[in-house]
Parts: C-alpha cells; sequence; structure tokens
C-alpha cells in the first residue's frame, strides 16, 4: 500500500488534507507530492514541508506521476470538469464536493469505472460521520425506507447556539464565524441549499432515485427567531434543520425536504449541538440504526478524505459500482405541512 | 454482479439469511444453491422453495459451484476450519462468528488474501449496526483513541428491561427468552465472553492489537439486581454492560475492560434499550464519532450478512487486506476499577 496524493484547492480542507498528509501521524506510504492552488506562490508558504510541487497549472498535477487527486475546489463548476480531467487522465479522485456528486455523480462515477479508476466522496455528506458507507455499503443487505438526518453543521451551530444562549440569529451566526463554522455568506446552508445537494446523494445511495435538489422543497432557516425557540421549548423541544427522505417502493412515491423542524428534546436530533450532523436510517429489516459526528470543519472532513485515499491505497483495483439511478418516481411535495405553529413535530428516538 | 451463495448452519442467522435470498425483496442476481445442516432432512421443510440442494456434508458444498460461503455455525471449532476449508476451495466467506474472528482472524484473513478470496465479518460485532465498517474503513482517515460500546444484545435487553420494570435479573431473563433474545444458557452474555471477543475484533480495527479476549478484563452482569438499579438511579444513572478499549500510543497502553457500568441518564448507553447496540468512537482528528442499531436476532444478523454478500457480489476480486497486529503493547488493567459503590460512571454524549 503507497499511493501519490495530489491536492486541488488550498482552502480550509484541502490545507487540512495537506497537515495531515505531512503531520506525524501520517499512514507513512501515503506520500503529497503536488498541490495545485490558483495563488500557489502566495500560499505556499503555509506549508513547510519540501519535496512538494506548488503549481497553479492544473496540467502540471494531471501529467504528474500521482495516483490519487483530491478534489477541494468546492462549487460545480470547474470542479467537474476537472475531476473529469483526472479520471481521463488515468488518476483516482477523492472528493469532498457535495454539488458536484449531486449534479454529476452518476456520470463521473460511470467515467471512473470505465477507467478502472476510482472516485470516492464519503467527505461530501456529513464530514467525519462515515454516512457514505452506512447507507452505500454497511446497510446495502437491507431495504431503505427512509433517511432523517441533520446534514449542515452551519446551520445546527447556529440553531444550537440559539438554542442554549437564547440570542438572536444574527448573534449565532457572528460566534459561528468567529469558530470558523460559518461562512460570510451563509445563505446556502441556512435556505437549505447545502443539505439538498447532501440528501439528494442520499437519496442516490438509499433507494437508488435520480434527484434534482433544485426538485427538493426547502424552507429557510434564515428566519427563525428567539421566539420561535420559546414556542418550540413550550411544546417539549427544539428547532434544528431537518433533511428527511421516505420512499414508498409500492406507489414509487419519494417524500423528501429540508427544513427548520421542532424536534422532541429527547431525540438525537436535540441532542445534537455545533457542528454535529447525525442521521437516523429506517430499514425492512434492521429498523432503526443511527449514526453521528462532527459534520463540519476542516480536521472532520479530512478524516473522511483520507480514510477514501486509504481505501483506493489498499485496493488499487477496487470497483466503486456506478449507481443505476431511476427518474421514474412521484416526487410527493404535499407532505412538506408545517405542522405544530409553523413546524413540523418530529419524534426520534 | 450476481453471486451463487451457500450457507453452513440453519440456524436463527442462518436460516434468516436463507429467508432473505429467497424471499421477494432479495436482490435478484444473488442465488441460494446449497444449505449445508446436519440435520438438513429435518431442516429441509422449513424452506418451501425449489432448487436449492440441502446436505449434511460439507464436501458436496465445497466442491460445489458457490461463489460466497454463508458460516453460521457459531463457536470456534469446527468453524474456523470449515472456514479455511473453503476459502482453500477458493471460495469466499461472510462469517457472523465472532468467536472465531477475535481468535483466529489475522490467519484466516490472510489466507483470504493469498487466495485472492474475501472473508467478511461485518455480522460479527454489532448486527446491523456497521461498525466494523465504520472503524475498519470509514475512520482509517483519523488516529482512534478510544472505543466505548453496548456490544451484547441479550445482556441489553434484560438490563433494560430491569431498568423499566424494577423486576429482578431472572425475570427479566425469562422475559427476554420468551421473546427470542436471549438463550437458554445465556452465562457468555451476561458474563461477558461475547463482548470480549467483540471489543477484540474491534480493538485489531482500531488499533491494531493482538488482543486475547480472555485478557480482557470482565465483570459478570450476572448479579445485578434490582437494589442495584434504584442506586443507579439515586446517582443519576442506569445499569448497562459496557465494553471499554483506550490505546495511549505514547506507551503502548492498552485498557480494556467489559463490566457493568453505571451510565448517565442522558448518555447514549442509557438511550440504548431492548437489543439493540450502540458504540462511541473518540479520534485524535474527528472528535466523537456515533453510532447505533439493532444488535442481535436473526433478521439484523442477516442484514450485514447480506450487505457482505453484496460487497463481494459487487466487486469479486476486492482486497480485504489482513491486519498487521503487533502484541508489543501493555494491558493495563488496574484502570479496571469500579468506582462509586461498585460501578464505573460513565460520562457520555
Amino acid at each position: 500500500m503507497a499511493a501519490r496524493i495530489a491536492i486541488l484547492g488550498f482552502g480550509t480542507v484541502g490545507s487540512a488534507v495537506a497537515r495531515r498528509l505531512t503531520g506525524p501521524a501520517s499512514p507513512h506510504d501515503l506520500r503529497l507530492t503536488h498541490i495545485f492552488d490558483r495563488r500557489a506562490d502566495e500560499k505556499r508558504e503555509a506549508l513547510r514541508t519540501g519535496g512538494i510541487t506548488w503549481t497553479a497549472r492544473l496540467d502540471e498535477v494531471l501529467s504528474s506521476d500521482a495516483d490519487v487527486i483530491v478534489e477541494a475546489i468546492g462549487g460545480v463548476e470547474p470542479a467537474a470538469g476537472w475531476i473529469r480531467a483526472a479520471l481521463a487522465a488515468g488518476k483516482s479522485v477523492v472528493t469532498a464536493n457535495k454539488q458536484v456528486m449531486a449534479l454529476h455523480g452518476t456520470s463521473l462515477l460511470t467515467l471512473a469505472a470505465r477507467q478502472g479508476r476510482q472516485l470516492r466522496f464519503e467527505a461530501a455528506v456529513g464530514g467525519a460521520m462515515p454516512i457514505v458507507r452506512a447507507i452505500g455499503d454497511g446497510l446495502t443487505g437491507d431495504r431503505i425506507t427512509s433517511v432523517t438526518a441533520i446534514l449542515n453543521g452551519t446551520t445546527n451551530a447556529v440553531l444550537s447556539r440559539m438554542e442554549t444562549s437564547g440570542c438572536s440569529l444574527t448573534d449565532a451566526l457572528r460566534e459561528a464565524r468567529a469558530l470558523g463554522y460559518a461562512e460570510a455568506d451563509p445563505s446556502a446552508d441556512l435556505d437549505g441549499d447545502d443539505a439538498r445537494a447532501k440528501l439528494a446523494i442520499l437519496c442516490g445511495l438509499a433507494f437508488g432515485l435520480r434527484l434534482d435538489p433544485a426538485q427538493i422543497p426547502a424552507r429557510s432557516s434564515a428566519s427563525i427567531t428567539a421566539e420561535d425557540f420559546a414556542q418550540a421549548r413550550r411544546l417539549g423541544g427544539t428547532i434544528r434543520q431537518l433533511a428527511h427522505a421516505g420512499y414508498e417502493r409500492a406507489t414509487s412515491t419519494l417524500t423528501a425536504w429540508v427544513a427548520p423542524t421542532v424536534v422532541a428534546r429527547t431525540s438525537i436530533f436535540a441532542r445534537t449541538k455545533g457542528p454535529q450532523n447525525a442521521a437516523l436510517i429506517t430499514g425492512d429489516h434492521s429498523g432503526e440504526t443511527g449514526i453521528f459526528g462532527v459534520g463540519a470543519g476542516g480536521d472532520a472532513t479530512a478524516v473522511a478524505v483520507l480514510s477514501d485515499i486509504v481505501a483506493i491505497a489498499r485496493d488499487r483495483a477496487a470497483i466503486v459500482p456506478p449507481p443505476v439511478l431511476t427518474s421514474d418516481f412521484r416526487l410527493q411535495t404535499s407532505d412538506f405541512v408545517l405542522q405544530t405553529s409553523d413546524f413540523h413535530l418530529a419524534e426520534a428516538v
């Protein structure tokens, strides 16, 4: 087991992966050889390790002898095109990019399989929480009927802060930014776009359904107030941004939504604080299986990226089967009813 | 993806796997071809599906065209020898056998790799809860420092029943038997032997340590009384059988034990009821990751077995790397102090 690694993008995730690969606890046969960043010249000082080629030219990475390329650019383009180019150049790819996997996952995984290479994406959903493996691998022996989850660490940090401090969303957001959990523009997190992309990926893995994230009904968490929390408390709960998908195979009907939701105080979701993520998966034969862990931040995401690199290094010829997804289902939107004074009361664990 | 499956042993797990493979929701390209059982003639009536060869002769299975052999015999011998024979005959093997994997896992996995075949064992720990994949695959990108878990569904069903009903262990055990969660002789469950074998497997996956289950300090749950529960309640907790392992790499010191433990009422362990299992995994970079699910019973175990069969069918040449385990560590036993009036007070989630 040995592999040469190149990283595309030296931002939060890319730099965390680089630090792990060059740090004392790195698996010694994984070697970071290239870092691509548009501002390579400015950033190279951040990593005081020799033997790494910094470049602002993608073709220098694609024509290198790196075995695995870590895509940590984010956004749909140029990331999707670069993953395609890396696979075409005979590299395996590890990505943390939920937008790319939600929109182009099937075609990229098909290309990877055709090339005899791997595209792995544990980091695209749930940070360090290994939910892609849990659903796509560990529970393939069941028929999964629903997934209910907290998939956005930023929104969860904001909402759980409002819960404990009684502060406004604006104040909670300011604190989350200071702690590195929120970006300057948090709208993709609060409005649910981030969670919708992740939920679409999970619908592919769990139900074999091709779902455009934009089709998933969503309600923003941006207007939640301290008074909403007070009201949720009176109902015996608190508020979390939940992503839910349930599939009824008999009628080919999918119910899916992302919304701020009142969850029972005793539920696993109420107990999910700060940047944590959590998911409850229901199956015909296994009942309820749950998973939780740190869902945001460079360190947690780097754990998932490194796990994928190790998987590739262990088995270079491993087959990551491209999903066979169907669009032949009905998306139920009328169940997206916000009950109990504008919130859905979810009873869980 | 297609595979021909043979099952060794038509007991609780074997029959559940057979029902799934011949049921309406079976992945259609998995085909059950052989069932070996010493009492094949008596049991064949239990499965009303044609095209399956029932036999009481192992060599008939080994010389068949089955691709995957499911070992559902239990116990160390002859199961270990039969797995060895199956691998030698060029079959891949899926096992639910924690005793075999704890004692002979490394040599069997090495044999499988040498044969270019796979030995998979998700079902050996945690039933449907995919903890083998979570630790052995999803979190390989971290340095795991501790695992604390409920690994025995029978004992958990008994203890959580005592908690809710205030009844004696004898009465709780009788109920667990009636529900199919406990065997006639539950001593391997209550005394901790079952959890010790599973904990030894997890120590190999998480820390790379070779640990004889018999070395793990254990305290039996068989003498827990209703009064112990009353006392735990006064401490703000309840009682669960926990399995714990923590590894300090700087000093190569492993702390490991299985014991009835007072856990905080708000902890994930107190919330684990009936035959459920749960685990908290701590890593240097990912913090705390948790997983829970149904840990006992034929249906839940069959989910894990089927997931392993699907993994083999998807990628016949997949490499399941044999672990490289060291015995060069010190097993700390003095930390096995039962605090707080004979119980250790575990604070968790």
